[in-house]
């Protein structure tokens, strides 16, 4: 299936709006505890979002669209939010993420990309060379895999008051699939 | 943990919500393709949850408070949606699980449920007995499970799409843990 560019726009555009639905306002049992050890909160997760609009998303694309395979992307630091986050409360993180992600997709609009550029292609600094039509349809899916772990912590604390349901709801059965 | 029950209303009252944010004028590359095979679409999944609404949650509820564990709830249709969202289109299903979700929550807070409420037993036709408590936030989590089945739908679209970073994307490998 080509990745198409309006599609995954349409995607990346709802996210903030999905992220306020489910989040703001919510009780801090949902939204401050995470799945034990040092797993995340879903305030964990927002902040993360953020540090990806900041440093990884469109600065990646202009480095392809600059230096394509000559240089290679910068590492995403994955714990940044620890720090970046501190002092904030979730609704301004809900806030921040929106702004910078509205700014972001109106910057990917005004590059007027074209098929051709879609092509084009770039170093990832584990995954060797990588196209922008993949980088663009992984931001899109980032998204999502945040939106399937954010309903894993959630669920999570409920794992004991759902009683003998717990193996009937398959979200308790998720382990995260990471790698 | 003991379930509380405002925590449980504060996130069933999310979810119409965050089921429009993510799913309404969503181009329909997203919402009415499948993992393959038999499995749901997202159009699918929200005529599951207003098949929930209509059959499963609240008549059991009233099931307990009436009978307790002398009559067992009604099995739950699991494929009713097939029959039931025929000739819709994904708005109106959308408006139509926001309206029974609001009339359910307001049923439910009008019964004033009181701690020994919630303590009531009622019998499941497979689980045996089960809790008023545990029915409620079961109810929750059913939810937060199809946001997890969600996400998982919209990224299956782009499996290929993302080309090399499917390895770092866990809702790409994660395979719905149903039972």
């Amino acid at each position: 299936m080509p990745q198409n560019l309006e599609q995954t726009l349409s995607l990346l555009a709802r996210t903030p709006a999905t992220l306020n639905a489910l989040l703001r306002d919510l009780p801090e049992l949902w939204t401050f505890r995470n799945e034990g050890g040092d797993s995340w909160t879903a305030f964990d997760v927002v902040g993360h979002l953020i540090h990806g609009e900041r440093t990884d998303w469109i600065p990646r694309v202009r480095r392809i669209l600059e230096f394509g395979e000559t240089r290679a992307f910068e590492p995403f630091d994955r714990l940044a939010q620890k720090r970046e986050s501190q002092g904030k409360t979730l609704p301004e993180l809900l806030d921040e993420f929106a702004r910078l992600r509205a700014e972001n997709l109106q910057e990917l609009r005004a590059m007027s990309l074209s098929p051709s550029d879609l092509e084009k292609r770039g170093l990832h600094p584990a995954l060797g060379v990588v196209t922008l039509s993949e980088l663009l349809a992984t931001w899109a899916v980032h998204d999502l895999t945040h939106f399937h772990q954010l309903s894993r912590i959630l669920a999570y604390q409920y794992r004991e008051a759902v009683g003998p349901w717990s193996k009937f709801l398959g979200v308790l059965q998720c382990n995260g699939h990471s790698s």
